[in-house]
C-alpha cells in the first residue's frame, strides 16, 4: 500500500464515511467502503479510515466533521427522501453552507419520480415533499447527476474535496466516474505524485510462497511498495512504483513471477470472465457451461460482461439427475455407477453441453456444496470439473474448505480458470 | 434502529473497531463488522459505529480510544506475530495497563506453533519471539482461548467491556461465543432491556409511500423506532418495540401494512429465494428457470439455499437464439416476428422450460441488459418475464434503469418475486 511513511513523497489522504442503519445493525455488509477504497488506492491516495455509522444525527455529524479533515472525504448513503436521510442536511451544517433547492435538479427528480409512480401504478402526489428534499443541496455544491431520485454532489470545503453519493452500491458506482471528474476531486488528484502500478495475478500459488519470494528478492522499499492479497482464490501482487524506481521494480517483478510461472495468468486487472471471453473471441470459439453445484454462477459471471453474447451461447444448470440425463444426455448407468459427483459425470456433462448447446468449448462443474450430502468418501467441498473442446478435454478434482456459498463461489472461479487454461492450450497448439 | 434517544429505556452501546491494511485499501471487504453488528443487534445492543483502520499505529490508537467510550468495544485484527500487529500493545497503552507474558498462554501458543512448523516442514526457532509477543496480554485481561496462534482476550476498563479477537473471520467467529460468555461482556448483557423486532417487507411499493404512511400514523416514538430501507428493490420496514409499546406497535404495523397490502409479501427476513422454495415445497411443486439476460442469476440465487435440490431441478440459460430454439423449443417464426425480447418469447421460454426440464412451474426472463443493443422501441432495461404452471401463466413487462449489472440483478429479483406471486396464487386457488 502507498504508506506515506515508506514513500519519499506525500500522498493525499482520504476518509470514507458510510451511513446506513442496516449496516450498523449487520443486516447488510457495506460494499461501498471496499469499492471506494480500492478505487482510491488505484488512484494513489491513502485511505485513513472507513467509518460506518447509522442514521443517528449526532454520530453521522461527527463522522462527517472528522472526514472533512482529510484531503478527500467520500460520504455514501442517507440521500433518500425520508426523514432519516440526513446526510446533505448535516454536511450543510458541518460545512456552514445553507441548503437551497436547485430548480433544474428538482425538475429532473420530479420526472424520475413520476415515471416510477406510473410504473408501479401508484399516485404521485405523495412524492412532492421528498422531491424538494432531494433537490436541496448545499451552496457551492456541484451536482454529479442522478441515480434513482438521489443526486450525487461534490463540493470544496477548506481544502477538502467532499463527495456525497447514494448508498445503493450500483447507484454509487454509477455516479463515481462523475465524482472523479468533478472539479473539487480533480484538484486533489492532480496533487497525487506520479506512480506506476504493476499487477501480477496467480491462480494456484500460496500466499506464503509469494511472500517468501518477495523477502528473498530484498523486499519492498526504495520507492516500491508491494501488497500481496488473495481474492476469490486468485493471488494478487501489486507493486506501487514511484518515479525513478522502475529498474528495481523490474527486478522485483521478475522475482515474483518466478515464484510460480505456471500459475501466473495475468498482468492486468481484467476479471477472469473477461479473460476467458477474450481468449475465446480471439480464436473464434463459442462457449457454454454445464453446472450442477454452482447452479448458474459460472454462466452468471460470463454474462456479466457486456458483449458476452458473441462468445457465450448458453448453459444448462443440471441440478437434478433427471435434467442431467434429459437435457445433457448424461447416462443413467454412469450415474448409477459413479454418482453425479464424479470425474465421469463432469466429463459427460461437458460433452453433453458441447452437443446440446452446439458450442466449441464447454466447461462443467459438479460437486458437493453442502452443508449436507457429504460422505467419508465424497466429503462436502469435493468438486469435479471438465473443459471439453473439439480436440479433447482437461479434467480437475478439487477439495474446497468453507461453507456452502464459499464452496460454490470457489468452484465457479475454478471453472473459469480451467476454461482459461484450456482456451490458452488451444491457442498455443 | 435502537436509537437510545427515541427510547424510554437506555440500551448499552457498542463500538466495533476493525483493523487491517487490506481493508482500507479495498483489497478485501470486511466481514467481521457485519457479523459482530448483527450479533449485537440481536442481543439488543445499539452499535454506534464500525471503524475500519489500517495498521497505522496513530489511527488505530485513536480508534481504540474512541471505542473505550462505549459500553462494549469489540476490536478485531492486529493480533498476529509480526511487527505490524499492534492491537494488544496499543490497547495496553490506551487503557494504561502493562503487558505481561501469560505463561499458560505461552505454552499453548508454543504447542500450536511447533505443530504448524512440523506440518509445513520449517524450523521452529524463528517462531520464539512471535510466541512471546502473542502471549503478552494486558493486566487484568481474561483469555478467551486460541484461534491459530492468536488469543482472544476480554477486559474491563472504566465501565467498558473490551473484547479483542483475531481478524480472520472464521477465527473471530470461533471465539465469539467465549467472548459473549466472558465476565466483562456478561455484565453488559444483563443490562439490556427486553425488546421485540417486527419486520414488514414490500415489493413494488415506493419508499416515500411507506414513509408517508408512517408519518400519517403518527411516526415513531413512544418506545418504537422504525427504519425503512430499500434493498435490491425490496422495501424493509423494521419496528423495534420496547416492553409496553406492543399495542402502539400493532397500530403502526397495521398502518404500514395498509400502505401497500398487495405489495406486502413477508413479515420475516427469509431471502426471497427461500420464500419461493418454501412455497413450492409446501405444495410439492418443482421449479425451473429459463434465463436470457439474467444469464443464470435466478438459478444461482435459488441454488444458494441449502436443500434447494428437492424443489429446484435446473435451468436453461438460453443466451443465443439457437439455444432458445434447440434447448427450449422456442419457435423460429415467433423470434422472427417478435424478437427475443418480447412477451411472446418470455412465454415460449417458460413453457419450453416446463417441458424440457419436466417441472411443474418455470419462470423465464428475457430483456436488454445493455449497455448496447437497445432501440427506441426496445430500450436498454426492458425486461419481459413469465411464470408458467399446470393451469396457466402470469406475465410481466418492466423497464429498469441503471447499468448492465443492476438491470440483471433487478431482473433476477423480479423473476423471483413473479415466481413467488405465482406460487402463492396456486396455493390460494
Amino acid at each position: 500500500m502507498l504508506d506515506p511513511k515508506a514513500s519519499s513523497t506525500i500522498r493525499p489522504e482520504a476518509v470514507i464515511v458510510v451511513t446506513g442503519s442496516e449496516l450498523v445493525r449487520g443486516d447488510l455488509a457495506d460494499e461501498n467502503g471496499p469499492f471506494l477504497a480500492a478505487s482510491l488506492a488505484r488512484l494513489g491516495l491513502v485511505c485513513r479510515r472507513i467509518t460506518i455509522v447509522g442514521d443517528d444525527p449526532g454520530l453521522l455529524e461527527s463522522a462527517i466533521a472528522e472526514g472533512l479533515g482529510a484531503d478527500l472525504c467520500v460520504i455514501s448513503g442517507g440521500l433518500g427522501p425520508t426523514h432519516d436521510d440526513r446526510t446533505i442536511e448535516l454536511l450543510g451544517k458541518v460545512a456552514g453552507r445553507e441548503l437551497h433547492v436547485d430548480p433544474e435538479l428538482e425538475r429532473a427528480i420530479d420526472l424520475v419520480g413520476r415515471r416510477y409512480a406510473r410504473n408501479v401504478g401508484s399516485a404521485y402526489h405523495g412524492y412532492r415533499a421528498g422531491v424538494r428534499k432531494q433537490a436541496s443541496i448545499p451552496e457551492g455544491a456541484h451536482v454529479l447527476g442522478l441515480a434513482g431520485t438521489a443526486p450525487g454532489v461534490a463540493l470544496e470545503y477548506e481544502g477538502c474535496a467532499v463527495v456525497v453519493l447514494p448508498g445503493p452500491p450500483s447507484e454509487l458506482q454509477g455516479l463515481w466516474p462523475a465524482a472523479l471528474a468533478s472539479e473539487p476531486v480533480q484538484k486533489v488528484l492532480v496533487g497525487v505524485p506520479p506512480f506506476q502500478r504493476r499487477t501480477l495475478r496467480f491462480y494456484g500459488l500460496s500466499e506464503s510462497a509469494l511472500a517468501n519470494a518477495l523477502e528473498q528478492a530484498g523486499g519492498e522499499g526504495g520507492g516500491i511498495t508491494v501488497t500481496i492479497c488473495a481474492r476469490e482464490r486468485e493471488l494478487f501482487a501489486d507493486l506501487f512504483v514511484e518515479l525513478g524506481a522502475e529498474a528495481r521494480a523490474d527486478e522485483l517483478e521478475s522475482a515474483l513471477a518466478a515464484a510460480g510461472p505456471d500459475t501466473l495468468f495475468a498482468r492486468d486487472e481484467r476479471p477472469i470472465e473477461v479473460i476467458v471471453l477474450d481468449l475465446a473471441r480471439a480464436q473464434d470459439l463459442t462457449v457454454a457451461t454445464a453446472e450442477s453445484c454452482t447452479g448458474g454462477l459460472v454462466a452468471g459471471r460470463l454474462t456479466s460482461v457486456p458483449g458476452a453474447s458473441d462468445v457465450f451461447l448458453g448453459s444448462v444448470v443440471a441440478y437434478a439427475n433427471g435434467v442431467k440425463e434429459a437435457a445433457l444426455g448424461v447416462s443413467e448407468q454412469m450415474l448409477a455407477e459413479h454418482g453425479a459427483v464424479s470425474a465421469e459425470c463432469a466429463l459427460e456433462l461437458a460433452l453433453g453441453a458441447r452437443r446440446a448447446l452446439a458450442v466449441d468449448v464447454a466447461v462443467s462443474v459438479t460437486g458437493i456444496a453442502g452443508p449436507d450430502g457429504g460422505t467419508a468418501e465424497k466429503p462436502v467441498g469435493l468438486v469435479y470439473l471438465c473443459a471439453a473442446g473439439p480436440d479433447g478435454q482437461i479434467e480437475q478434482e478439487i477439495r474446497f474448505a468453507g461453507g456452502r456459498n464459499q464452496i460454490r463461489r470457489y468452484a465457479a472461479v475454478a471453472a473459469l480458470h480451467l476454461l482459461r487454461r484450456f482456451l490458452a492450450q488451444i491457442g498455443d497448439s
